[in-house]
Protein backbone atom coordinates (compact mmCIF):
# COMPACT_ATOMS: atom_id res chain seq x y z
CA UNK A 1 0.00 0.00 0.00
CA UNK A 2 1.40 3.29 -1.26
CA UNK A 3 1.06 6.75 1.17
CA UNK A 4 0.03 9.56 0.10
CA UNK A 5 2.79 11.08 1.40
CA UNK A 6 5.15 8.24 -1.05
CA UNK A 7 3.05 9.21 -4.21
CA UNK A 8 3.76 13.14 -3.31
CA UNK A 9 7.09 12.30 -3.55
CA UNK A 10 7.61 10.29 -6.42
CA UNK A 11 5.29 12.17 -8.65
CA UNK A 12 7.21 15.19 -7.53
CA UNK A 13 10.74 13.46 -9.47
CA UNK A 14 8.88 14.37 -12.63
CA UNK A 15 10.44 17.97 -11.85
CA UNK A 16 13.95 18.77 -12.46
CA UNK A 17 14.06 20.98 -9.12
CA UNK A 18 13.07 18.19 -7.01
CA UNK A 19 15.11 15.60 -8.24
CA UNK A 20 18.77 17.89 -8.30
CA UNK A 21 17.24 18.37 -4.42
CA UNK A 22 16.90 14.55 -3.31
CA UNK A 23 19.65 13.07 -6.39
CA UNK A 24 16.62 11.07 -7.35
CA UNK A 25 15.20 10.16 -10.53
CA UNK A 26 12.66 7.59 -11.79
CA UNK A 27 13.04 4.35 -14.29
CA UNK A 28 10.10 2.95 -15.89
CA UNK A 29 8.83 -0.20 -17.37
CA UNK A 30 10.44 -4.05 -16.82
CA UNK A 31 12.96 -3.39 -19.92
CA UNK A 32 14.71 -0.45 -18.85
CA UNK A 33 14.65 -1.61 -14.75
CA UNK A 34 15.66 -4.56 -16.41
CA UNK A 35 18.82 -2.95 -17.61
CA UNK A 36 18.65 -1.04 -14.22
CA UNK A 37 19.59 -3.97 -12.04
CA UNK A 38 22.50 -5.04 -14.32
CA UNK A 39 24.33 -1.53 -14.26
CA UNK A 40 26.41 -0.35 -11.35
CA UNK A 41 23.21 2.72 -10.33
CA UNK A 42 22.00 2.62 -6.86
CA UNK A 43 18.48 1.82 -6.44
CA UNK A 44 16.64 3.31 -4.02
CA UNK A 45 13.34 1.53 -4.08
CA UNK A 46 11.38 -0.45 -6.42
CA UNK A 47 7.66 -0.18 -7.04
CA UNK A 48 6.02 -2.83 -8.92
CA UNK A 49 3.35 -5.42 -9.36
CA UNK A 50 3.22 -9.08 -7.96
CA UNK A 51 4.00 -10.55 -11.69
CA UNK A 52 7.10 -8.37 -12.02
CA UNK A 53 8.14 -9.46 -8.72
CA UNK A 54 7.72 -13.28 -9.16
CA UNK A 55 9.61 -13.05 -12.27
CA UNK A 56 12.45 -10.94 -11.07
CA UNK A 57 12.99 -12.62 -7.88
CA UNK A 58 16.37 -13.92 -9.18
CA UNK A 59 18.08 -10.38 -9.88
CA UNK A 60 17.06 -8.95 -6.78
CA UNK A 61 20.24 -8.34 -4.04
CA UNK A 62 18.73 -7.04 -1.24
CA UNK A 63 14.82 -7.82 -1.41
CA UNK A 64 13.94 -4.81 0.61
CA UNK A 65 14.06 -2.28 -1.54
CA UNK A 66 11.31 -4.10 -3.56
CA UNK A 67 7.58 -2.60 -2.60
CA UNK A 68 4.44 -4.35 -4.21
CA UNK A 69 2.00 -2.08 -5.62
CA UNK A 70 -1.71 -2.58 -7.36
CA UNK A 71 -1.93 -1.87 -10.98
CA UNK A 72 -4.09 0.99 -9.70
CA UNK A 73 -1.52 2.40 -7.37
CA UNK A 74 1.27 2.40 -10.36
CA UNK A 75 -1.21 3.84 -12.30
CA UNK A 76 -0.81 7.33 -9.73
CA UNK A 77 2.69 7.38 -9.75
CA UNK A 78 3.65 6.62 -13.37
CA UNK A 79 4.36 8.94 -16.03
CA UNK A 80 3.73 6.45 -18.82
CA UNK A 81 0.25 6.72 -21.05
CA UNK A 82 0.36 2.75 -20.41
CA UNK A 83 2.44 2.31 -17.53
CA UNK A 84 4.35 -0.96 -17.63
CA UNK A 85 4.73 -3.52 -14.49
CA UNK A 86 7.53 -1.66 -12.44
CA UNK A 87 8.77 1.78 -11.56
CA UNK A 88 12.27 2.29 -9.77
CA UNK A 89 13.66 5.37 -7.73
CA UNK A 90 17.11 5.68 -8.38
CA UNK A 91 20.02 7.53 -7.21
CA UNK A 92 21.57 9.92 -10.06
CA UNK A 93 25.16 8.06 -9.94
CA UNK A 94 28.33 11.14 -8.81
CA UNK A 95 29.87 11.93 -12.42
CA UNK A 96 33.81 12.21 -12.59
CA UNK A 97 35.11 14.40 -15.48
CA UNK A 98 37.75 12.24 -17.20
CA UNK A 99 40.44 13.65 -19.34
CA UNK A 100 39.86 11.09 -22.16
CA UNK A 101 41.70 10.38 -25.21
CA UNK A 102 39.59 8.74 -26.85
CA UNK A 103 36.39 10.18 -29.35
CA UNK A 104 34.74 13.06 -27.35
CA UNK A 105 31.33 14.21 -27.48
CA UNK A 106 29.68 17.52 -26.83
CA UNK A 107 25.90 19.20 -27.12
CA UNK A 108 25.62 22.81 -27.38
CA UNK A 109 22.00 23.09 -26.14
CA UNK A 110 19.95 20.24 -26.99
CA UNK A 111 16.83 21.26 -25.61
CA UNK A 112 14.72 18.02 -26.74
CA UNK A 113 14.48 15.19 -24.17
CA UNK A 114 14.04 12.52 -27.05
CA UNK A 115 17.00 13.86 -28.82
CA UNK A 116 19.17 14.42 -26.21
CA UNK A 117 18.37 10.29 -25.01
CA UNK A 118 18.82 9.00 -28.67
CA UNK A 119 22.13 10.89 -28.84
CA UNK A 120 22.68 9.09 -25.14
CA UNK A 121 22.50 5.58 -26.75
CA UNK A 122 25.05 6.50 -29.76
CA UNK A 123 27.19 7.67 -27.75
CA UNK A 124 27.10 4.14 -26.22
CA UNK A 125 27.15 2.02 -29.32
CA UNK A 126 30.35 4.13 -30.07
CA UNK A 127 31.79 3.39 -27.05
CA UNK A 128 32.05 6.76 -25.72
CA UNK A 129 32.61 6.69 -21.78
CA UNK A 130 31.39 10.35 -20.77
CA UNK A 131 28.63 13.15 -22.56
CA UNK A 132 29.44 16.95 -22.23
CA UNK A 133 26.16 18.89 -22.19
CA UNK A 134 26.17 22.66 -22.15
CA UNK A 135 23.88 23.59 -19.42
CA UNK A 136 21.06 24.62 -20.77
CA UNK A 137 20.66 21.13 -22.73
CA UNK A 138 17.88 19.01 -21.47
CA UNK A 139 18.41 17.28 -17.98
CA UNK A 140 19.22 13.60 -18.41
CA UNK A 141 16.83 12.26 -15.92
CA UNK A 142 14.11 13.71 -17.26
CA UNK A 143 11.49 10.74 -17.84
CA UNK A 144 11.69 11.03 -21.82
CA UNK A 145 15.52 11.08 -22.12
CA UNK A 146 15.69 7.68 -19.60
CA UNK A 147 12.94 6.26 -22.27
CA UNK A 148 14.56 7.29 -25.30
CA UNK A 149 18.25 6.53 -24.10
CA UNK A 150 16.88 2.87 -24.09
CA UNK A 151 19.43 1.95 -20.76
CA UNK A 152 22.28 3.49 -22.33
CA UNK A 153 21.79 6.60 -19.61
CA UNK A 154 23.17 3.67 -16.88
CA UNK A 155 26.54 2.97 -18.84
CA UNK A 156 27.43 7.11 -20.22
CA UNK A 157 28.67 9.60 -17.13
CA UNK A 158 27.05 13.02 -18.38
CA UNK A 159 28.37 16.37 -16.82
CA UNK A 160 26.62 19.36 -17.44
CA UNK A 161 29.01 22.49 -17.24
CA UNK A 162 29.95 25.78 -19.28
CA UNK A 163 31.32 24.33 -22.84
CA UNK A 164 33.51 27.43 -23.38
CA UNK A 165 36.03 26.35 -20.36
CA UNK A 166 35.78 22.76 -21.19
CA UNK A 167 36.71 23.40 -24.36
CA UNK A 168 39.75 25.63 -24.15
CA UNK A 169 41.36 23.03 -21.95
CA UNK A 170 41.13 20.46 -24.33
CA UNK A 171 44.47 19.40 -25.89
CA UNK A 172 42.94 17.53 -28.71
CA UNK A 173 41.15 19.02 -32.06
CA UNK A 174 37.79 20.12 -31.65
CA UNK A 175 35.41 19.50 -34.52
CA UNK A 176 32.10 21.50 -34.60
CA UNK A 177 28.97 20.07 -36.69
CA UNK A 178 28.02 23.22 -38.93
CA UNK A 179 26.60 24.22 -42.45
CA UNK A 180 28.42 27.04 -43.55
CA UNK A 181 31.84 27.85 -44.45
CA UNK A 182 33.06 24.11 -43.30
CA UNK A 183 34.69 21.12 -44.53
CA UNK A 184 32.55 18.13 -46.36
CA UNK A 185 33.19 15.11 -43.86
CA UNK A 186 32.58 12.69 -46.63
CA UNK A 187 36.08 14.09 -47.57
CA UNK A 188 38.08 15.48 -44.23
CA UNK A 189 40.63 13.14 -42.11
CA UNK A 190 40.65 13.81 -38.57
CA UNK A 191 42.01 12.52 -35.87
CA UNK A 192 40.66 9.97 -33.93
CA UNK A 193 41.15 11.59 -30.57
CA UNK A 194 39.18 14.58 -31.28
CA UNK A 195 35.80 16.06 -29.79
CA UNK A 196 32.78 16.12 -31.80
CA UNK A 197 30.17 19.25 -30.80
CA UNK A 198 26.83 19.11 -32.12
CA UNK A 199 24.36 22.13 -32.01
CA UNK A 200 20.89 22.81 -30.54
CA UNK A 201 17.87 21.52 -33.20
CA UNK A 202 17.05 25.11 -34.50
CA UNK A 203 19.99 27.41 -34.47
CA UNK A 204 23.35 25.24 -34.79
CA UNK A 205 26.52 25.75 -32.55
CA UNK A 206 26.68 29.35 -31.07
CA UNK A 207 28.99 31.59 -32.06
CA UNK A 208 31.09 31.45 -29.34
CA UNK A 209 31.45 27.55 -29.74
CA UNK A 210 31.79 27.86 -33.44
CA UNK A 211 34.84 30.33 -32.55
CA UNK A 212 36.40 27.88 -30.15
CA UNK A 213 36.13 24.95 -32.90
CA UNK A 214 39.32 23.89 -35.06
CA UNK A 215 37.45 22.57 -37.91
CA UNK A 216 34.36 22.94 -39.02
CA UNK A 217 32.18 20.01 -40.84
CA UNK A 218 29.25 19.68 -42.14
CA UNK A 219 27.00 16.21 -43.68
CA UNK A 220 27.01 16.62 -47.57
CA UNK A 221 23.33 17.69 -48.86
CA UNK A 222 22.31 15.60 -52.10
CA UNK A 223 18.73 16.47 -51.70
CA UNK A 224 16.41 19.06 -50.56
CA UNK A 225 15.94 19.07 -47.01
CA UNK A 226 16.46 21.98 -44.71
CA UNK A 227 18.41 20.03 -42.32
CA UNK A 228 19.28 16.69 -40.43
CA UNK A 229 17.48 16.12 -37.10
CA UNK A 230 20.55 16.60 -34.14
CA UNK A 231 20.52 13.05 -33.28
CA UNK A 232 20.82 11.81 -36.98
CA UNK A 233 23.87 13.88 -37.57
CA UNK A 234 25.47 12.89 -34.27
CA UNK A 235 25.13 9.30 -36.07
CA UNK A 236 26.34 9.97 -39.08
CA UNK A 237 29.70 12.25 -37.58
CA UNK A 238 29.98 9.60 -35.22
CA UNK A 239 30.26 6.80 -37.63
CA UNK A 240 32.38 8.73 -39.48
CA UNK A 241 35.01 9.77 -37.31
CA UNK A 242 35.32 6.51 -35.48
CA UNK A 243 36.90 5.24 -38.92
CA UNK A 244 39.81 7.98 -38.79
CA UNK B 1 -16.30 32.00 -37.90
CA UNK B 2 -15.58 28.01 -38.38
CA UNK B 3 -19.45 25.35 -38.68
CA UNK B 4 -19.68 22.68 -36.46
CA UNK B 5 -19.59 20.73 -39.77
CA UNK B 6 -16.10 22.15 -40.43
CA UNK B 7 -14.68 21.28 -36.80
CA UNK B 8 -16.57 17.61 -37.41
CA UNK B 9 -14.84 17.15 -40.32
CA UNK B 10 -11.22 18.41 -39.76
CA UNK B 11 -11.22 17.28 -36.57
CA UNK B 12 -12.27 13.85 -38.50
CA UNK B 13 -8.39 13.48 -40.31
CA UNK B 14 -6.74 12.65 -37.30
CA UNK B 15 -7.99 9.19 -38.00
CA UNK B 16 -6.61 7.55 -40.81
CA UNK B 17 -9.91 6.06 -42.16
CA UNK B 18 -11.30 9.50 -42.98
CA UNK B 19 -8.23 10.67 -44.33
CA UNK B 20 -8.32 7.76 -46.86
CA UNK B 21 -12.05 8.08 -47.26
CA UNK B 22 -11.93 12.11 -47.90
CA UNK B 23 -8.37 11.94 -49.61
CA UNK B 24 -7.19 15.08 -47.46
CA UNK B 25 -4.62 15.58 -43.92
CA UNK B 26 -3.55 18.07 -42.01
CA UNK B 27 -0.30 20.25 -42.28
CA UNK B 28 -0.06 22.46 -39.13
CA UNK B 29 1.93 25.51 -38.09
CA UNK B 30 3.71 28.39 -39.77
CA UNK B 31 7.06 26.52 -40.79
CA UNK B 32 5.92 23.29 -42.35
CA UNK B 33 2.21 25.29 -44.14
CA UNK B 34 5.64 27.84 -45.66
CA UNK B 35 6.96 24.85 -47.00
CA UNK B 36 3.39 23.49 -48.18
CA UNK B 37 2.77 27.08 -50.14
CA UNK B 38 6.12 26.25 -51.68
CA UNK B 39 5.84 22.59 -53.07
CA UNK B 40 3.48 21.02 -55.48
CA UNK B 41 0.89 19.58 -53.55
CA UNK B 42 -3.00 21.05 -54.13
CA UNK B 43 -4.34 22.97 -50.49
CA UNK B 44 -8.23 22.29 -49.87
CA UNK B 45 -8.73 24.87 -47.24
CA UNK B 46 -6.50 27.35 -45.22
CA UNK B 47 -7.56 27.95 -41.94
CA UNK B 48 -5.51 30.96 -40.12
CA UNK B 49 -5.05 34.07 -38.17
CA UNK B 50 -5.49 37.40 -39.07
CA UNK B 51 -1.91 37.81 -38.73
CA UNK B 52 -0.59 34.94 -40.54
CA UNK B 53 -2.73 35.94 -43.61
CA UNK B 54 -1.50 39.59 -43.33
CA UNK B 55 1.70 38.27 -43.57
CA UNK B 56 1.63 35.41 -46.15
CA UNK B 57 -1.03 37.37 -48.77
CA UNK B 58 1.64 37.32 -51.12
CA UNK B 59 2.51 33.60 -51.11
CA UNK B 60 -1.23 33.22 -51.69
CA UNK B 61 -2.24 32.39 -55.55
CA UNK B 62 -6.35 31.50 -54.84
CA UNK B 63 -7.77 33.62 -51.98
CA UNK B 64 -10.31 31.76 -52.10
CA UNK B 65 -8.86 29.29 -49.88
CA UNK B 66 -7.97 31.12 -46.85
CA UNK B 67 -10.82 31.30 -44.53
CA UNK B 68 -9.83 33.83 -41.36
CA UNK B 69 -10.11 32.05 -37.87
CA UNK B 70 -9.85 33.64 -34.36
CA UNK B 71 -7.24 31.84 -31.67
CA UNK B 72 -10.23 29.94 -30.36
CA UNK B 73 -11.51 28.33 -33.10
CA UNK B 74 -7.53 27.31 -34.04
CA UNK B 75 -8.00 25.74 -30.80
CA UNK B 76 -10.58 23.80 -31.67
CA UNK B 77 -9.67 21.96 -34.67
CA UNK B 78 -5.74 21.78 -33.22
CA UNK B 79 -3.92 18.42 -32.72
CA UNK B 80 -0.76 20.28 -31.67
CA UNK B 81 -0.64 21.38 -27.78
CA UNK B 82 0.38 24.79 -28.45
CA UNK B 83 -1.40 26.02 -32.17
CA UNK B 84 0.40 27.66 -34.24
CA UNK B 85 -1.10 30.33 -36.76
CA UNK B 86 -2.38 27.91 -39.06
CA UNK B 87 -4.08 24.74 -40.37
CA UNK B 88 -4.26 23.21 -43.65
CA UNK B 89 -6.37 20.85 -45.68
CA UNK B 90 -4.12 19.66 -48.71
CA UNK B 91 -4.96 16.59 -50.73
CA UNK B 92 -3.43 13.79 -50.44
CA UNK B 93 -0.84 13.81 -53.62
CA UNK B 94 -1.35 10.84 -56.44
CA UNK B 95 1.83 8.58 -55.71
CA UNK B 96 3.26 7.32 -59.28
CA UNK B 97 5.94 4.24 -58.09
CA UNK B 98 8.92 5.26 -60.40
CA UNK B 99 11.12 2.38 -61.35
CA UNK B 100 14.59 4.03 -60.43
CA UNK B 101 18.59 3.54 -60.96
CA UNK B 102 19.64 5.40 -58.19
CA UNK B 103 19.89 4.69 -54.43
CA UNK B 104 16.08 2.82 -52.87
CA UNK B 105 15.00 2.80 -49.33
CA UNK B 106 12.15 0.42 -48.08
CA UNK B 107 11.09 0.33 -44.80
CA UNK B 108 9.32 -2.71 -43.45
CA UNK B 109 7.23 -2.35 -40.37
CA UNK B 110 8.51 1.15 -39.16
CA UNK B 111 5.72 1.78 -36.51
CA UNK B 112 6.81 4.75 -34.71
CA UNK B 113 5.05 7.92 -36.86
CA UNK B 114 8.08 10.08 -35.37
CA UNK B 115 10.51 7.40 -36.95
CA UNK B 116 9.10 7.89 -40.47
CA UNK B 117 8.99 11.47 -40.21
CA UNK B 118 12.74 11.15 -39.73
CA UNK B 119 13.44 9.09 -42.07
CA UNK B 120 11.53 10.82 -44.73
CA UNK B 121 13.39 13.53 -44.06
CA UNK B 122 16.95 11.94 -44.17
CA UNK B 123 15.70 9.76 -47.59
CA UNK B 124 14.94 14.12 -48.82
CA UNK B 125 18.70 15.00 -47.73
CA UNK B 126 20.13 12.21 -49.80
CA UNK B 127 17.92 12.85 -52.84
CA UNK B 128 15.82 9.89 -52.81
CA UNK B 129 12.92 10.94 -54.80
CA UNK B 130 10.42 7.82 -53.46
CA UNK B 131 10.41 6.17 -50.36
CA UNK B 132 8.47 2.32 -50.06
CA UNK B 133 6.81 0.94 -46.81
CA UNK B 134 5.55 -2.03 -46.04
CA UNK B 135 1.81 -2.13 -45.52
CA UNK B 136 1.62 -1.92 -41.94
CA UNK B 137 4.38 1.01 -41.57
CA UNK B 138 2.79 4.08 -39.64
CA UNK B 139 0.71 6.25 -42.18
CA UNK B 140 2.67 9.24 -43.80
CA UNK B 141 -0.27 11.50 -43.16
CA UNK B 142 -0.36 11.25 -39.50
CA UNK B 143 0.22 14.69 -38.16
CA UNK B 144 3.46 13.35 -36.33
CA UNK B 145 4.74 12.15 -39.56
CA UNK B 146 4.38 15.34 -41.17
CA UNK B 147 5.53 17.24 -38.11
CA UNK B 148 8.60 15.09 -38.15
CA UNK B 149 9.37 15.36 -41.72
CA UNK B 150 9.63 19.02 -41.62
CA UNK B 151 7.99 19.50 -45.08
CA UNK B 152 10.32 16.67 -46.45
CA UNK B 153 7.18 14.59 -47.01
CA UNK B 154 6.07 17.04 -49.81
CA UNK B 155 9.25 16.37 -52.02
CA UNK B 156 8.74 12.17 -51.85
CA UNK B 157 6.84 10.17 -53.03
CA UNK B 158 5.44 7.29 -50.46
CA UNK B 159 4.45 4.00 -51.49
CA UNK B 160 2.68 1.48 -49.80
CA UNK B 161 2.79 -2.01 -50.94
CA UNK B 162 3.50 -5.78 -50.32
CA UNK B 163 7.23 -5.33 -49.94
CA UNK B 164 7.91 -9.11 -51.23
CA UNK B 165 6.81 -8.75 -54.63
CA UNK B 166 8.18 -5.16 -55.21
CA UNK B 167 12.05 -6.48 -53.80
CA UNK B 168 11.50 -9.84 -56.30
CA UNK B 169 10.91 -7.25 -59.25
CA UNK B 170 13.98 -5.38 -58.61
CA UNK B 171 16.89 -5.03 -60.70
CA UNK B 172 19.24 -4.05 -58.30
CA UNK B 173 20.85 -5.31 -55.34
CA UNK B 174 18.55 -5.53 -51.76
CA UNK B 175 20.55 -4.48 -48.76
CA UNK B 176 19.11 -5.48 -45.59
CA UNK B 177 20.07 -3.75 -42.19
CA UNK B 178 20.82 -6.55 -39.45
CA UNK B 179 22.30 -7.53 -36.54
CA UNK B 180 23.22 -11.26 -36.94
CA UNK B 181 25.14 -13.40 -39.91
CA UNK B 182 26.12 -10.11 -41.81
CA UNK B 183 28.77 -7.56 -43.62
CA UNK B 184 30.12 -4.64 -41.78
CA UNK B 185 29.31 -1.19 -43.22
CA UNK B 186 32.65 -0.42 -42.52
CA UNK B 187 34.66 -2.28 -45.08
CA UNK B 188 31.56 -3.78 -47.52
CA UNK B 189 31.23 -2.03 -50.94
CA UNK B 190 28.61 -2.24 -52.54
CA UNK B 191 26.33 -1.03 -55.61
CA UNK B 192 25.13 2.88 -55.12
CA UNK B 193 22.24 1.58 -57.19
CA UNK B 194 20.89 -0.45 -54.47
CA UNK B 195 18.02 -0.27 -52.30
CA UNK B 196 18.19 -0.43 -48.75
CA UNK B 197 15.49 -2.13 -46.59
CA UNK B 198 15.22 -1.03 -42.67
CA UNK B 199 13.17 -3.23 -40.18
CA UNK B 200 10.75 -2.96 -37.35
CA UNK B 201 11.48 -0.65 -34.23
CA UNK B 202 11.77 -4.14 -32.01
CA UNK B 203 12.34 -7.03 -34.36
CA UNK B 204 14.36 -5.70 -37.02
CA UNK B 205 13.41 -7.49 -40.62
CA UNK B 206 10.94 -9.97 -41.05
CA UNK B 207 12.54 -13.58 -42.31
CA UNK B 208 11.06 -13.25 -45.35
CA UNK B 209 12.40 -9.97 -45.69
CA UNK B 210 16.03 -11.21 -44.99
CA UNK B 211 15.75 -13.90 -47.34
CA UNK B 212 15.16 -11.48 -50.35
CA UNK B 213 17.93 -9.64 -49.34
CA UNK B 214 20.86 -9.93 -51.33
CA UNK B 215 23.41 -8.81 -48.95
CA UNK B 216 23.03 -8.38 -44.77
CA UNK B 217 24.90 -5.81 -43.49
CA UNK B 218 25.20 -3.87 -39.88
CA UNK B 219 26.89 -1.26 -38.94
CA UNK B 220 29.85 -1.85 -36.60
CA UNK B 221 29.08 -1.20 -32.68
CA UNK B 222 31.69 -0.33 -30.41
CA UNK B 223 30.51 -0.36 -27.30
CA UNK B 224 27.56 -1.80 -25.23
CA UNK B 225 24.06 -0.22 -26.91
CA UNK B 226 22.09 -2.94 -27.72
CA UNK B 227 20.86 -1.32 -30.76
CA UNK B 228 20.87 1.83 -32.28
CA UNK B 229 17.21 3.51 -33.23
CA UNK B 230 15.75 2.94 -36.60
CA UNK B 231 16.34 6.38 -38.24
CA UNK B 232 20.11 6.72 -36.46
CA UNK B 233 20.58 3.24 -38.52
CA UNK B 234 19.04 5.00 -41.58
CA UNK B 235 20.82 8.28 -42.05
CA UNK B 236 24.24 5.81 -41.38
CA UNK B 237 23.23 3.41 -44.25
CA UNK B 238 22.60 6.12 -46.63
CA UNK B 239 25.58 8.45 -45.56
CA UNK B 240 27.59 5.56 -46.28
CA UNK B 241 26.18 4.07 -49.23
CA UNK B 242 25.65 7.67 -51.16
CA UNK B 243 29.76 6.91 -51.05
CA UNK B 244 29.70 3.61 -52.73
Amino acid sequence: MLSKQQIKIIRGLQLKKNRMQSGLFICEGAKIVHELLHSSLKINKIYALKEWIIKNEGFLGDKNIVQEISSNELLQISELSTPNEVLAMVHIPEQKLQSTSKLGLALDSIRDPGNLGTIIRIADWYGLSQLICSEDCADAYNAKVVQASMGSLFRIQIHYLPLIPYLKNLKTPIYGAALNNSENLHTFKGKKSGTLIIGNESNGLSDEVLAACDVRLHIPRFGKAESLNAAIATGIFLDTMIKW
